[in-house]
């Protein structure tokens, strides 16, 4: 028997004066000890964490200092952190990493799918188009994987594989973050993937935003410097991350996932937020990220990005 | 303060051994009296009916003789309960019911959208087309709509106006139906729409599979077998809609709506079913009603239309 979290309703649209349709989710807002400050929903059931896990998934990486082995700059670090659009200017850094760790775009295992830009900013996609593995979203994120592969001298060919050493490190944090087992399961681009309680989501983010003592806060500074350095990097054109993070620029770190999860942190209030929609509508993400901004008076209605 | 319904969980989707996202909903079953057999979250909530409405709108042109006096026939009707997919078919016989009540597309006060034929077979849409109010999907129930109007002498310029008699005898129709005030909203074409608690509407489709008596009967009659004896003239090529009415020809009448709305009749049984997904999704209200026709051993695994 497959356990359901209890979520509530959150979001819902009204139609006449009659509420038509609800969609239902939970949230949760840490500060960076992971105080649970508020919720909403379920703060315990692990939710999978999918593009939210890049950050913790960059870390090894970074901690492990391959950026500067590999003179990368805030631009790599960012993509591998990214949920991209598939921009020229994403496929072109991605490339970029693979040839300075000598690596080709055919290393990547993540396959590959339409650039996220055209659906992202309301335009038809082209007629023609050579589709590599480089315009997946997650392709940023498998370059980093390959880095820290080649970092180590590590096989490259299975390192999607979870009894790889890096997933297993990976797996590591994941259980760390969440002080328990994490059920895991395959993301969409072929990367084990983590399901953690918001509360451990959120806690990580408000870390990533807020924590610079050590080893672990000087890597937490880079991946959060990288992120909300060029907004557009981690994500795109039309995105939302972009929108939220240009809110309030170098403070707020802000990451989105399939399956309508947002992680948010505030480095200036020392906060995470970790939100999921229950059945993984972006519109009801949208949303209730809104609202729960509004609620812990982070940002006024005008502030805003327009829908 | 709006009411929200007491949906539950319908739906789960599974990543690894973990539930991922969940759908939330409500189901009723009754049969052509309006006993409620079975049900799941909430049997008492108004819930828009959107285009499952579409058999009560076309009835008072139905039960008033519209189709005898105009020499309609199957098609006709049939388009009049339509969530059409704008193939040159439905264009054509939208078109063709116009000209015989002496109006012309320029009277549809429905708008106009990309026809829905791409998107349920999954095709491109052209790069050019001339849209028209005939692309909508609606474009036969206002046709309709002008029907009715023509046939008692009515003003047709504001036969969407909620106060225009045709809209006045659906209300209390709509009302009849809830046997309680209905909240009414504006549907998508922009036609009148009203909130039914679910066991009413599966009551009403009950009624249209199975009641035979009377000049009520002889409607419900002349609707159920102009719906099921073309399916994909109420729908289109590649619909559920139609997909469904093909695994009991003659049996079943089904009409999806907007917002996770089903509802299905079985003349055999007498049975009436109405769900909604509370969330509005398309997949999970698919999966919903396999489960349901399942769990009422209406039909079995392998003669569910593959997904």
């Amino acid at each position: 028997m497959l356990l359901l979290p209890s979520h509530e309703p959150l979001v819902a649209s009204v139609r006449g004066d009659t509420v038509e349709s609800v969609h239902y989710g939970s949230v949760a807002v840490t500060d960076d000890t992971g105080r649970l400050l508020r919720f909403a929903g379920d703060a315990s059931a692990p939710m999978y964490t999918r593009s939210a896990l890049k950050p913790p998934q960059a870390l090894p990486f970074v901690l492990d200092g391959g950026p500067r082995h590999f003179g990368f700059g805030q631009r790599e670090v960012a993509l591998m952190c990214a949920s991209h659009s598939g921009e020229e200017r994403h496929l072109a850094a991605v490339a970029s990493i693979l040839t300075r760790i000598g690596c080709s775009p055919d290393d990547l295992r993540c396959g590959t799918h339409m650039p996220v830009y055209y659906a992202a900013c309301g335009l038809p996609p082209p007629a023609q188009i050579e589709l590599t593995a480089l315009h997946h979203n997650c392709s940023g994120k498998h370059a980093g994987f390959l880095a820290y592969c080649r970092l180590h001298g590590l096989l490259t060919e299975n390192y999607l594989d979870p009894a790889h050493p890096l997933q297993q490190r990976i797996a590591a944090l994941a259980a760390e973050m969440a002080g328990a087992s994490t059920p895991r399961g395959t993301d969409g681009c072929g990367a084990p993937n983590y399901a953690l309680p918001l509360p451990a989501l959120a806690r990580f983010y408000a870390r990533l935003a807020a924590e610079r003592e050590g080893a672990a806060g000087a890597a937490f500074a880079m991946l959060f410097e990288a992120m909300t350095g060029d907004p557009e990097m981690v994500s795109g054109l039309c995105r939302a991350d972009a929108a939220l993070m240009r809110i309030a620029p170098g403070d707020w770190v802000a990451k989105g996932a399939a399956e309508g999860v947002q992680a948010i942190g505030i480095r200036s209030r020392r906060l995470g937020i970790a939100i999921k929609i229950s059945d993984g509508s972006a519109t009801a993400l949208r949303v209730a990220t809104a609202a729960v901004l509004l609620q812990l008076a982070l940002v006024t209605q005008d502030r805003l990005p327009p829908d």
